[in-house]
């Protein structure tokens, strides 16, 4: 085993000044996430300029054999990022390889380092006349890297898909050190096993993401965006099937927002008011966009006129000004804040059939209220992905402890509900560390040991980001 | 090793009746790919009816070491499915699985059996007012299995994407015979690595896709088609970009048809006449679509007059009804005819950057014509993909060793250009047999490897389709 002071100039001769942190003050902002939630102190941060030093970096972590863990913006909800208690990890970060490679608007394609901030990407692409439509909260800081790495999806999934689908090729730095150079601008490729989709969504535990080619859409001309008042779940279920078909598939988004969401939100900003005149149960806020001459407004007041002779939808409002349109995505915004000031809770992020939502959102509030009649379910989400964020505030007061174990035993329940309507406990933020329990436990015997088998053909070693998703091999 | 005449014991046993052939005349027909590709006679045909059954033949030939082949609809263009001569192999034909298990039209998906026809399935989705959108040649028999092991293209890749972006979930017997479930309905699932990616595009080596949930859209109400002449390639590409913005990215189709194809379908179909005043360097023959109320018209309209003002056409026309775009469509049918009309020729499939697409077929054309002048080049294709078919008629009167060994020429000259403009020469037939040499020659050793050790991982023993894609190891 190498000494930390031969560890410590060997980097720093590889990747010169300011390339290697060893302080505790300068680490200290690599060992927490947005959501608040803190890792141990790393070995150091590498911060790589190139690819060919990111190689560089990992080739030497392979040879002495010191466990590495790849970082990108600090935004993931499940704790992938945070360095290790118990294994000191060097922590590589890629903050420093940001740069926009080249736009190809003809191709309809963008080159990027893994580096690279979403928002800036999102930015190169509007100044070709293009979009790049992964749309996220952290988007300011988020970096494609990461969120290749974690198949991020975010609101626009519904007409986009998620990352996966968004990226035409990868470059990856090997846990070997050796670089997969996967970065082809091609649309279709079916030449042998598609490498890439090994690297999408493995959260880091196979490679380093160095650099994407993204697909670009054209740049959207017109949207519009309106909240819809719903009798019940089931009623948004039919105003989907109807909205995409009356939209054209031109919907961008389309999110289910209980009232109990909307309190929320009207109790984090004062200044929001209640959109429509009465309340209701359910609201939808959707929007629909498009880069060409199409009478979208039409389009909405036709899905109206046919959501309420269906008995769909009882009230709306289609937004008439950009003002509009941002004071009812406000809602949003305004609800998380709400969520967050009521302090610890529960948040999921569970995906179900669409057809199942209805039977799956009733089951489980019945079974979480009858386990704590106090708690408070906040259950909104991406209709059109199937994906409910079913979050449960604890009663008030309750201590530290107390309420811990409570939020576990109702998110162990929440589970299971999940699993017997066949969906996922993850249906976007990954697994991580913190999901990897309830992630293993429905996992059936012949994927985990593909999964174990793929870790072990990229990572032998078990050096790249050891302990996520799939627990360390007992040594 | 078992004798021939237990394992016919064995497997009838497992299948019942109907469920084994093994006279030459009833397997004669699983020899024969649809372009007249030919293979060996297998060891014999299993038609097993139930995922079950498929797993016990591929656990009986794991157990007894015997190689074996999956079959779909006898569509595939580079040999993947035809048996092997040197080693015999068993034959599972997924023929008699053929149901729609289950239509989700609120979900948007539906579930179906390994080998349920294309067709079927779009009939399926369009009896509950939806549309799968997969478009080949080849629907009425391709099954989905196959569509799914092979990453099918087709026509409306630029708006929906390859079979890879239209699978929810799979169901797939590995080559030990062990069941992979992963026939869950979900939109968004990132829980753990999505192993499904595994098996899509593997060409039947990694495993038996016996069942498949497949994402649906909204049924389109109206089409519109149109066929634009063109001054040059260049033009095309500057059309398409607009027509992505003027359309809303409600573009199902984007053909370019050279005017050589144009000539080579009314040669095909002497009723096919001219269909603009003046015959163009190129053509394009393009589609949209739409589930809701847009004025396609005004849209297409719009899109000539800009075209036209930037010089990027010089003519066209808009089918006023079904039978005029059943017509323009015509075309391209026949197009494909005239070409197999003149005998034995180079048929590619290869992909590029769109934004090399000019200098790309500059330069093909300039060195293909310098090795031999008489050649005709026939390069057609999906715009939007990048994907062109770029095919060359020998000159005519050729013996048929002299025809064989010019076209390998050529074919391994215009692979080299390919390679030099990072482009792909497999967009989407795939690599089988037929494109192995050229597919291993450019592969580099990082990627080899991986594909090896994927392969070694799930079918240790080389049984499931071997020498298909990758070679066999060397014993």
């Amino acid at each position: 085993m190498i000494t930390r002071e031969a560890l410590f100039d060997d980097l720093s001769a590889l990747l010169g000044k300011g390339g290697l942190l060893t302080e505790s003050g300068d680490m200290e902002r690599y060992r927490v996430d947005w959501p608040g939630y803190r890792g141990a102190e790393p070995l150091a941060v590498a911060r790589p300029t190139t690819t060919r030093q990111v190689a560089e970096v990992v080739s030497y972590c392979h040879r002495h054999d010191i466990p590495l863990v790849p970082q990108g913006g600090h935004s993931g909800l499940v704790g992938g990022a945070l360095p290790d208690a118990d294994y000191p990890e060097l922590v590589v970060s890629l903050e420093r390889m940001a740069s926009v490679r080249q736009v190809d608007p003809i191709n309809f394609s963008m080159s990027v380092d893994g580096g690279c901030v979403l928002q800036s990407i999102k930015d190169a692409a509007e100044a070709a006349d293009c979009d790049f439509p992964l749309s996220l909260g952290a988007q300011g800081s988020c970096q494609i890297g990461g969120n290749v790495s974690t198949n991020a999806g975010g609101l626009n999934v519904l007409r986009y898909g998620m990352m996966r689908q968004l990226v035409l090729g990868l470059e990856v730095v090997l846990p070997d050190g050796r670089i997969y150079n996967g970065m082809k601008a091609l649309h279709k490729n079916n030449a042998g096993y598609d490498l890439k989709q090994l690297f999408i969504g493995a959260e880091g535990t196979l490679g380093i993401v160095t650099g994407a080619v993204l697909k670009l859409f054209p740049r959207p001309q017109v949207s519009r965006t309106a909240l819809l008042a719903c009798p019940d779940i089931d009623a948004v279920l039919g105003l989907y099937a109807l909205a995409r078909r009356s939209c054209c598939d031109l919907l961008t988004a389309f999110e289910l927002v209980p009232r109990a969401c909307l309190e929320l939100a009207m109790e984090a900003s004062p200044d929001l008011r209640d959109p429509l005149e009465a309340p209701s149960p359910v609201y939808v806020l959707m929007e629909a966009a498009a880069s060409g001459p199409v009478d979208l407004e039409a389009m909405i007041e036709d899905l109206f006129e046919r959501g309420f002779e269906a008995g769909m939808l009882t009230d709306g409002v289609l937004a008439s000004s950009d003002t509009q349109a941002r004071n009812l995505w406000h809602i949003r915004e305004a609800m998380l804040e709400g969520q967050r000031n009521r302090g610890e809770h529960l948040r999921t992020d569970v995906s179900l059939p669409i057809s199942s939502l209805t039977a799956f959102h009733q089951r489980a509030s019945d079974e979480i209220q009858a386990l704590c009649p106090q708690a408070t379910i906040i259950a909104y989400g991406h209709i059109g992905d199937g994906n409910l964020h079913f979050n449960i505030l604890p009663p008030p007061g309750l201590e530290a402890e107390a309420r811990a174990a409570l939020l576990h035993e109702l998110e162990e329940r929440l589970f299971e509900i999940v699993d017997d309507f066949d969906g996922s406990i993850s249906a976007e933020h990954g697994i991580g560390r913190f999901k990897q329990t309830a992630f293993l436990e429905t996992l059936p015997e012949p994927e985990y040991e593909i999964m174990r088998g793929l870790k072990r053909l990229l990572d032998p070693r078990y050096l790249m980001s050891p302990g996520r998703i799939l627990p360390r091999p007992i040594e």
